[in-house]
């Protein structure tokens, strides 16, 4: 690739579509000082050439036909920007197995059959990129591949939604769920409809890619147990204040005795650990591993411009390393099993209402005590004729929690729900040791 | 580069080098996978091949004679981790301009030589990496010059210096700085001579390097004003935290209408900004640019396998990407100057002592207002029969500041010192804009 000259192309031509092009054009002299390239936006797929845009390329660009791109040798990179499965997936898989690198920031795709294009580009012998598909801007994907390939991740803890986490910043500060949406649609934060936010499930697809790269492994999107933020209640985030807690939706993915567990809920996040200050819209990731100890990454976690940004750095990428074998390898290369179900440890809250007299903590403490369930904190509040427990425990496998609130509900004692959610204080490290 | 054995040599073995070696040895199956190719330390320049070390080289590795390493044509990347300016950088230059590609941890050596480095590098056609030489396995080097390409980066904020990050901790949680010294230097966190660390060397030594890589221009170590922390007093740390403030040790460089401004000193941080959470001995780099608004990095700034770890990767691109065109090109691409003194706007927080009466505030923001410096907040304390102002400004050129305060000391009712520190308070933007 020695011509200065590099026709790229694009699937897609909205939002993010129109936005890498501008980059592109605009950035191309910095493109060339790091790569000796300058990329140019040879076609671009649409449903429509002929509809109004507000950016418009030069007339022959824009094309309603996928041959034009796929069979056209002279294009050297690819940015799939059009969103969609199908007819994505199809498109992406065809042009890598032509031997086409591809960039791509639709995390759907990804997640969904990310290790059938990963193969693909490695039959083919080219690069797929999707740094966009997770995180937008953060370039998350890139250090897990490039940085860190000699330290084994062996977790990923992040915020990865903008959406819930504005939501949650808000009703720190006093709104209701209710409120926090609504002015979250206002700002155009969520969408009018925004369960696939406030479920999990957009956060469930964006850890299952981490997962998979960080891990070397196929992390199938029904692996990840997912759950949103729509019952977190006002005085769950009071409760956790009261902890030096903060209620965050926490992706987190580990790796532990070769199994792997993935899932995305609400949380306590301790008041001094790097998640805890990320606000509003803002998305981070830390990534845990042998060499690093920890490294966290923060920004805006979606976005047009920020998911553009995203895009033309892979195609920079791609076009500065293209024909060297680097990253040009199936980056799934071992099978891991998932982790059985109640295996994973953490620390957890938990929110017990029972009687309140003489003997009922004794009780308690001892059904916790008979599951291995330890006690780090507690706080006992007195509610209408009952008392509500406040437990932080040290860390324990998820299964003795579940058996200890079960025997627990079934006390006489016990009044209303036990109900318990994972804590995230540790930072992977107890001290910080110094060479 | 189609062999699967790679062999590497290393100048330097000691803390560093060895776990460089150790992390090649035991990765070697992790390295193949992303670059297909294996990595062997064939040679590791030391002064003494004879002393003892807990890690020892196969026979035939160490050599005393660079001539070896150079002269050895089969050696595809050069680890330089000896440290120190003499002989490590005509080492370096010498193996750059004959072609070959080195990987520096050597913070010294590029902040005070780096633009003749990559002058040798861009004209023997190889590559210069240097991430270790910053905040350790925390990937800003490599985040800058490929992930942020197209955006404009303008500002950097740091905190890079892990230890006097960690005396600061430790004065908030009621250590005199005597006492925090001592405590960072029984954890290995400070030397025995604390000097290039508390009065800020080393910490201007790195924003030297983050400045010309995010502004592409040379940004020589006499640029950066540095001033260190020996002058924190408990007091101060008490103030700011009246303020919802932190005080921190933060390294800023500015990209302002065409000029740079470079400075390490004692800040304000706002408690909501991410970098007021970075606790301890840990680094944290915020870069804010046009396209990604801000990302902040943040990890271990320190340790010999962390670094190690950064140096690895550095060689693992090296040979993912030899040959690409790909950061083989001189990074320094434009000549900037420095912003005239004064310039550079900030928030600043005041501190002023008065007599405490009647008119006294009155004239005091009167030389304010004279000077053009707007206030945001202020705090009045009763002190031993005067008064002590807070006050906290909105951004105001230092120029402006520092003759308002001048104004200010000249007043019959000023007592004592009138100083001032910038405030860290803004994110670089104001409204997080969606697309």
């Amino acid at each position: 690739m020695s011509s200065v000259d590099v026709p790229v192309a694009l699937l897609g031509y909205g939002t993010v579509g129109a936005a890498v092009h501008r980059l592109l054009e605009e950035s191309a002299d910095e493109i060339e000082r790091s790569t000796g390239h300058r990329l140019r936006v040879a076609r671009a797929l649409v449903r429509d050439t002929a509809k109004e845009r507000d950016f418009s390329p030069a007339p022959g660009v824009l094309t309603d036909d996928f041959s034009a791109i796929r069979d056209d040798p002279s294009i050297a990179v690819v940015a799939e920007v059009m969103g969609g499965v199908d007819p994505a997936g199809p498109y992406v898989l065809e042009l890598l197995r032509s031997g086409r690198p591809v960039v791509t920031a639709n995390k759907q795709l990804v997640a969904r059959q990310g290790v059938e294009l990963f193969e693909a580009a490695a039959a083919g012998g080219v690069q797929l990129r999707f740094e966009a598909s997770v995180c937008a801007a953060i370039p998350v994907i890139k250090v897990l591949r490039e940085s860190l390939v000699v330290t084994n991740v062996h977790r990923v803890l992040g915020i990865v939604n903008g959406t819930t986490n504005f939501i949650l910043s808000e009703m720190e500060a006093g709104s209701t769920y209710d409120e926090a949406l609504a002015e979250a649609q206002r700002l155009g934060y969520a969408e009018a409809d925004p369960t696939d936010d406030v479920e999990g499930i957009d956060a469930a697809a964006k850890m299952a890619i981490l997962a998979t790269v960080a891990f070397g492994s196929r992390v199938p999107l029904d692996w990840v147990s997912a759950e949103g933020i729509t019952s977190v209640q006002p005085g769950l985030v009071a409760a956790a204040k009261a902890l030096d807690m903060r209620v965050k939706l926490i992706g987190r993915a580990t790796l532990l005795d070769g199994g792997v567990d993935v899932r995305v809920g609400p949380a306590l996040v301790d008041e001094r650990h790097p998640l805890a200050a990320v606000d509003g819209a803002f998305n981070a990731v830390m990534l845990q591993g042998d060499a690093i100890r920890e490294i966290t990454l923060e920004g805006p976690g979606a976005g047009g411009l920020e998911t553009a940004s995203a895009v033309v750095a892979d195609m920079v990428s791609v076009v500065g390393t293209t024909g060297t074998g680097f990253l040009q390898r199936d980056p799934v290369w071992q099978s891991l099993d998932a982790l059985p179900a109640g295996a994973l440890p953490s620390p957890y809250y938990l929110r017990l209402e029972v009687e309140d007299r003489a003997g009922v903590l004794a009780q308690i403490a001892r059904e916790l005590a008979a599951e291995g369930v330890s006690v780090a904190r507690l706080v006992q509040q007195p509610a209408d004729g009952h008392a509500v427990l406040h437990v932080v425990t040290h860390e324990t496998p998820a299964g003795r929690v579940e058996a200890a609130l079960a025997a627990i509900r079934k006390l006489p004692e016990s009044r209303g729900a036990a109900s318990a959610l994972p804590v995230v204080s540790d930072r992977g490290v107890e001290e910080l040791g110094w060479a």
